[in-house]
């Protein structure tokens, strides 16, 4: 389907397409930016980055500084939306960590959320080949990795665990890790999936990583900021967790865990570790 | 006067710290954001960053990157805001480019704006003066230089040529250059200074600069984007009469006005070329 051009913004040498085009998954238009560096690679290697709740993909678009080191290694970015928006479902807007930019990258079993909450099959699957339609000079094929902040690091290591062998690499900034047992996971699976928790664990990154056994086995990268409340505080995000599930699978010893003391949750934590994820899925990326 | 700190942010290993304190200059208290980088240089040289229209000193902090190169050379970086804000005065917020947000970097000459709206003495004498007491370990005497972007370019060029010998060096990201002879300067220098003319030359680079004579006489840099419509079809930067203004000055020859093909302008223009600017300064800064 095709992708209408809401702005096209010259930025590092490169472009930030903000494009709009109509989904499948979600029966809604779903918003994506998506960056082109200055690349004569006929062939550019591509990360997708997904963002945490409540945010846009312009969030990250302005604030990641993603799009420098992307400029500087030949990597496209893809930024895609959280959630569908409008789908007009009753309760989708009462809550800021539930519905609208809170799809938790699942495909939604309950009604009335199976209907357009489905964005598992809408990143991993509608996006990217719609996307490799529209810039057949990105390399949606073989050289593509993800990476995700918060929610969207649930969503990028669920990416890779679900999918072996299809993204080269994962990193995640201050990821959503045990999904199953923090309040959010509760909050969002409970909704989306039901009560059956066996449902919860296709979704949850520290249950995925034990039963990993594709020979693409590359080092996990997580930052995490000491000083960030959902983690010290609320428990919402326990990558330690998913070390200890690492440690017992044929991933042992492979995930990087950085714990980096006085950094918050936000946007200034994400963009000081950035330079570190570039530079890893650059490696990956064979940049 | 004290500073009340709001938010103390751990960013590229420093410190962003989102202070407000009470102004003698206009009579309200004021915003400003200050990055202290991880430098073990007891007098840490310092960039002022003047921003444009609208902006808070959050805008900035947020998108321009600045942080990671202050953080890369070992300089701080200090964030005002763009006029007083909730003066209370009729009129203040009647329009995006004048008033609340648009202090144009002038001290008002005129009723009701000269009881607050005096950006001139806020910047280069109030704040950097009592910056300086709260921050000993930043060198305000001696390594200090300043940019801006837009009306932030317009007071930071002027800031530059009203004080010769005080900042070692200064750029602009699409300046206001030549506010004489332009909507937008005319409309704020209009209210703020009155219907002599004269005045506004005070505060007008284009011609500060012919009249500039200290030996203190650096390149200056400047970057404009060529797609940005207030340059090519508003016709309010007009950076070419500012360099056409330096050829006739002992200036001559040293302004260096970059304009970029395809660039807008906003932060994605500025954060492109950020690198460069912060380059340019930590050379002058002896960093």
């Amino acid at each position: 389907m095709a992708f209408k051009t809401d702005a096209q913004i010259s930025q590092f040498g490169g472009k930030l397409y903000k494009l709009t085009h109509p989904s499948k998954s979600t029966k809604t238009d779903m918003n994506v930016n998506v960056f082109v560096p200055p690349s004569k690679n006929d062939k550019i290697p591509v990360l997708i980055y997904l963002s945490g709740l409540t945010c846009t993909p312009n969030n990250a678009s302005e604030k990641s500084f993603f799009q420098y080191f992307a400029s500087k290694y030949g990597f496209a970015i893809v930024f895609p939306d959280t959630s569908p928006r409008g789908a007009n479902i009753q309760g989708e807007d009462d809550s800021w960590d539930f519905g609208t930019g809170a799809g938790f990258y699942v495909d939604s079993l309950q009604k009335p959320w199976s209907e357009n909450y489905n964005m598992y099959s809408y990143i991993h699957k509608e996006l990217l080949s719609e996307l490799a339609k529209e810039y057949p000079q990105l390399d949606f094929e073989d050289k593509i990795s993800i990476t995700g902040h918060s929610m969207g690091g649930l969503g990028a290591l669920n990416g890779f665990l679900k999918n072996p062998g299809k993204y080269r690499s994962v990193s995640a900034f201050a990821p959503i890790s045990n999904p199953s047992t923090c309040p959010w996971g509760e909050k969002n699976f409970g909704n989306y999936l039901g009560d059956n928790k066996l449902e919860w664990l296709k979704y949850d990154p520290s249950h995925l990583i034990k039963e990993y056994t594709h020979e693409n086995q590359p080092d996990i990268l997580i930052h995490q900021g000491a000083a960030d409340g959902f983690y010290a505080k609320d428990k919402q995000l326990q990558p330690e967790n998913f070390v200890k599930a690492a440690e017992e699978s044929s991933y042992k010893g492979k995930v990087d865990l950085r714990v980096v003391e006085g950094y918050d949750h936000l946007y200034f934590f994400i963009s000081t570790f950035t330079e570190d994820h570039a530079k890893f899925h650059a490696k990956h990326l064979g940049l």
